[in-house]
């Protein structure tokens, strides 16, 4: 869809200037210099030639194929800039031109225009405020950015899509500093037509893409963000997000910063748990893990071999590396034994610390790598160098051991930590092995390698499901209860009484003692307002709880349909889970689970996924819980069914994603959950047609 | 008491060698090179000259007064040249030699005849298997590192005490590389007789060491290392700690890697933070820190200021500060309107993003820099600079804002983040303007800065307490109340009854309900064995319950010492709270809070300090609580006597203090807070006399 922007054969420069350093000149430059192969129109009423090109004066006028025209004008031309474009048959257009969306309700009103030539025309829009694409594989720099003032086509396997063009301007920058090299940048900026989405579509088909790097401050398209995060999953890409606005502070910083409508942060977590996104939240952290994530291999397992030359620092990568869940296991005690025996003043457990010894034989490094390697069982090594490798008579003797090691253990996931040199990063760097002078960021890249390997192997969400009808009009409580046991979510028998008679009788029916709760669309915080009895015993205590509800709420609410009361079965015992289902305006519906009481109200304990969930995501929500090992039956509890809670997550989220068009939120408090099966027993459903947003 | 291993007037090299690259050449050379003006002995039996410098055959042969000795001999060799050394009456000794306790066990003894000699000599010792000493100032370089192959004597602030040599090295480096300059480095290694904490405790002293960077793996002499501490905050030094071995793996690598008895890493967390000690987790954060603490000045307030050419690093920083605590709240309404006519494409909240525009008119940061400064009150400032720093246009201009809004404010702690130069970077040091390329990490040392600026001013603990002596023999509960009581903690007023007459009486005395224990100094853990009885409420049932208190334990405990039946009043409401008290091996009495149920058993919310902690103190443990909401009346609870438990923090640390002799640990569980008042319901006291160690 985007390849004209992308792969343009073809590119037209609207404000091309005579002066080489204006905006409009740099493109221009940028392309010779980087030497690219396509046809390059610089567009100027008022030149004849523009860097040795033939400049024409209009889009229209110069008769050929259009793949891809930059607009480098001032606002006030540059409407009429893109209309030349549109009519000359351009398949794309690149706005660079600012003052829209981003300044004042005129500029937002400009840039709707845009937007409805963009759809008229079909020409499509990148920008405008924004830093524009380059093609590195061709040298196609339709950017001014200073960062890319290429010399030569080289191309790697990172392509970078973000919002902001500061910030891919900077991250080029520093990524480019170290070593990295990359497919694509593409910079969206205020969006008026194509949106990070798609941009994040096209790299995660583009074959010479493997890894992409995504800065994020919000999001026009939820649906298609999804789309995208998961066509790079399936094509094996390994994606690394940056979001801004995860704090208060910094959402409405966000809010001040963007047009776009940022969605909430929670949700952005989900989503890139669920897909298996890294998220960064340093620049530092977002080059570091893209680094690896470009070089480095794929873990096998999360056990993680130290070699070190320092002690202490094997300590702290230890540290680093409990705290990011990778396992440092201690060799096999036989391996210990010839560790020892090979470097009698080694540490041989792991950290391997081969101490500094090495720097008097280098020799001994080798030795110690070699045997963790083959005998560790490791899926990750990390080894610390120290200074070795500044060392010039040191480097190359470091650089044959690596080589080595690589071609008899090429499935390990080797990274290399110490004071470096450019060269010595560039010659690990071609045996895929990334590294870091500073250890504790080497661990770190690690983890992220795991991270990677472990959600590539994991099931996409469940699919779809139809599901019968809701009732029309407001829903009480027994009819969500009802609703929620016809998507497979066991509720509780709750039966509706509209006098005593009719009460006894149910809970005669039922058996004692029971709960009884006033029955009214308009009630929804009944234990509130008293309107909740447990354990009621007797056909006495029936009949006197009957009234009392009733004038309970006519009390409270005086204006409130009251329907009756419902009778149910008090259940004993389990423990009681929180189920929710809410629509994100941006991503639809969103599940959500946690334990009750302290966990969700003090502690903010819950776990969000996008519906639809799968099964083994519902699980993985529920680990991520703090409080997961009370379900796993701590303090001497009876364990918790989690199986039927992950089975009513996975329900739940297909519930709400069938009902996606008619009800705003789904909440199940309390779901008690036992040592075998679990039950609903209150859910509160909230139409979209109600007045106003309340939630349960 | 280490003047003559810090500073010495004349060193005497032992092992010095006519070939220049070996160890005992380099510190010869390291001094020559560095201008070391006071005498330097090489000692060498085999040579006339080294280095163009006298050489003598035995230190006792050099017939001068030696401040320092360095020992670079082989290990066979270093005792008789230690022997020598202490016999030529030189003051200190440095062993670079290994092989000591951190190979095998005939190393440890070896040291154990190093500590023995320097015992009785009086002769001072640092190492063996360390890399020595350097004062910058003097430039004595009392080691063999390459990272100390100083040319010249720029001394700083800094101050770097390490156990580890390597770290040490490393650190140096590290920090050079970013312009730091030191006062002094030491690094301790085995530590057979000066230790770590002495080191602290000179730089602590030291007027010219503002700033110490402690490395530490573990603790010889606790109460040594809280007085160097202590008396580093009382002269208002910033100290920035690495303490390996946070986690599992990483004690279990510390512990095989050094021979130091580690202690409990909560405890040393517990002690920086009561010292104000900023903790590191990384190298990098390590060095990071101590740039800040080196440079920058100490904010007022809590409030930042963001300025930033990049919006969405504006977003990201101020993210970044909401996570550390910083108030990033927004310019005053008439100001954001000044910026705006000012700098009408600004985001004039804060962060003031002043846009890429500044490329074009870089006097547009210097105005938005302006407002932010003069009417935002804010106590730190971060600027965001993009890649202007490296523009060698752009630089010099920078360096005049920042030179001019020093002037004018020279109470800001001013922080400056972007791509840079070491130029750039040095200029802005001159003007106590620390500066980092990752704006995250600014934003980090910014907090770093208020931490100290706040911990600085805190109170120290509480005084040490005399209190009566504790009953001799077990401890049961009804004593244990008694003496907690005698300490100021309000404790329940327990009867102790040795048959059921009796139980009746106390009972009526006290009022029903009651709550009946068995009483038993053999029995800890009595709810376990159904020795408690809630809310007894008749005479009948007292009498009840007392045959079947004894019936139990005697099921329960058939050898248990049985001495009858506590009575006490039963108290309705309230939260629990679990306090303790533990003896560290390393550090001694340890005073712990938390929140009873899962708070202490699930999420290990607890809270530590060092015994004696003053009030302050005592509050801000339970701020630290994640349950701390909970004491404030979360969830319609009625709010807690913060203050009443506070007091019995700072109680129970005087007892366990003044008893630290003859106990190992105090728990009171449950410690019940009401709205007004609090009372302990239950107290164990284990004596270091018992045998077993066990807890309640």
């Amino acid at each position: 869809m985007l390849d004209a922007l992308f792969r343009p054969r073809s590119v037209a420069v609207v404000g091309a200037s005579t002066d080489p350093s204006k905006l409009g000149s740099l493109p221009i430059k940028f392309m010779l210099g980087a030497g690219f192969a396509g046809d390059i129109y610089p567009v100027n009423p008022r030149a004849d030639t523009i860097q040795g090109l033939k400049a024409f004066s209009s889009v229209k006028s110069i008769g050929k194929r259009i793949d891809a025209a930059i607009i480098a004008v001032p606002k006030e031309l540059s409407l009429a800039a893109l209309a030349d474009c549109a009519e000359a048959g351009a398949a794309a257009a690149i706005m660079f031109t600012s003052g829209f969306a981003e300044v004042d309700a005129a500029g937002a009103s400009a840039q709707r225009d845009i937007a409805a030539l963009a759809k008229r025309s079909k020409m499509r829009v990148l920008g405008p405020n924004c830093l524009g694409v380059v093609n590195f594989a061709e040298g196609m720099v339709a950017s001014f950015h200073p960062a890319f003032a290429l010399t030569e086509k080289r191309a790697g396997v990172i392509g970078l899509a973000s919002q902001s063009g500061a910030f891919g301007g900077l991250s080029f920058s520093l990524a480019r500093e170290r070593g990295l090299s990359f497919s694509y940048c593409v910079t969206t900026g205020n969006e008026a037509d194509i949106d990070i989405a798609e941009c994040v579509s096209f790299l995660a088909q583009d074959p010479s893409t493997e890894v992409i790097l995504l800065y994020l401050e919000g999001c026009r398209n939820g649906p298609a963000l999804i789309d995208a995060l998961d066509a790079a999953r399936r094509n094996k890409k390994r994606v690394v997000a940056i979001k801004v606005g995860r704090t208060n502070a910094g959402a409405a910083a966000a809010a001040s910063h963007t047009a776009t409508l940022a969605g909430s942060d929670a949700v952005f977590d989900a989503l890139f748990r669920q897909y298996g996104v890294y998220r960064a939240e340093t620049i530092e952290e977002f080059l570091d893990i893209g680094l690896a994530a470009a070089l480095g291999k794929a873990p096998r397992n999360e056990k993680l071999g130290l070699v070190t030359v320092s002690g202490g620092v094997g300590v702290l990568m230890a540290d680093a590396a409990t705290d990011l869940g990778l396992d440092v296991t201690a060799l096999p005690e036989a391996t210990q034994a010839r560790v020892r025996e090979i470097l009698p003043y080694a540490g041989p457990r792991n950290p391997i610390d081969v101490t500094g010894q090495v720097v008097a034989d280098p020799k001994l490094f080798e030795r110690g790598l070699e045997i963790a390697l083959a005998e560790g069982g490791f899926g990750s090594l990390v080894a610390f160098t120290g200074a070795l490798p500044r060392n010039p008579e040191h480097a190359p003797m470091l650089k044959a051991v690596y080589t080595s090691l690589r071609e008899r253990h090429r499935d390990v996931s080797l990274i290399s930590a110490g004071l470096s040199t450019p060269q010595f990063r560039d010659e690990l760097a071609a045996l895929a092995i990334p590294s870091f002078e500073d250890p504790s960021r080497a661990v770190r890249a690690a983890a992220a390698l795991r991270f990677f390997a472990h959600r590539a192997a994991e099931p996409a969400g469940a699919e779809k499901r139809d599901l019968p009808a809701l009732p029309s009009g407001p829903i009480g409580e027994a009819e969500a209860l009802r609703a929620l046991g016809k998507a497979g979510i066991p509720a509780i028998e709750c039966h509706l009484a509209i006098d005593a008679k009719s009460a006894i009788e149910a809970a005669r029916k039922i058996g004692f003692p029971v709960v009884m709760k006033i029955a009214s669309p308009d009630i929804l915080h009944k234990s509130d307002i008293g309107g909740v009895l447990l354990g009621v015993a007797s056909e006495a205590q029936v009949e006197k709880g009957f009234e009392e509800l009733l004038a309970c709420a006519r009390r409270a609410h005086p204006e409130a349909r009251i329907q009756g009361c419902l009778i149910a079965p008090k259940i004993e015992g389990g423990t009681e889970i929180v189920l929710g289902a809410n629509l994100d305006p941006v991503f639809g519906p969103v599940v959500m689970v946690g334990l009750g009481g302290i966990f969700v109200e003090l502690l903010r304990d819950v776990s969000l996924r996008l519906a639809p969930v799968g099964l083994e995501e519902a699980h993985a929500m529920l680990r991520e819980l703090k409080g997961f090992k009370l379900l796993e039956g701590a303090r001497g509890r009876p364990s918790s069914d989690k199986e039927a809670i992950a089975r009513a997550i996975v329900d739940l989220s297909s519930f709400a994603l069938a009902h996606a068009h008619e009800i705003v939120s789904c909440d199940i408090n309390p779901f008690l959950v036992l040592s075998k099966g679990a039950v609903a027993l209150d859910a509160v459903i909230v139409r979209k047609s109600l007045p106003e947003k309340e939630e349960a």
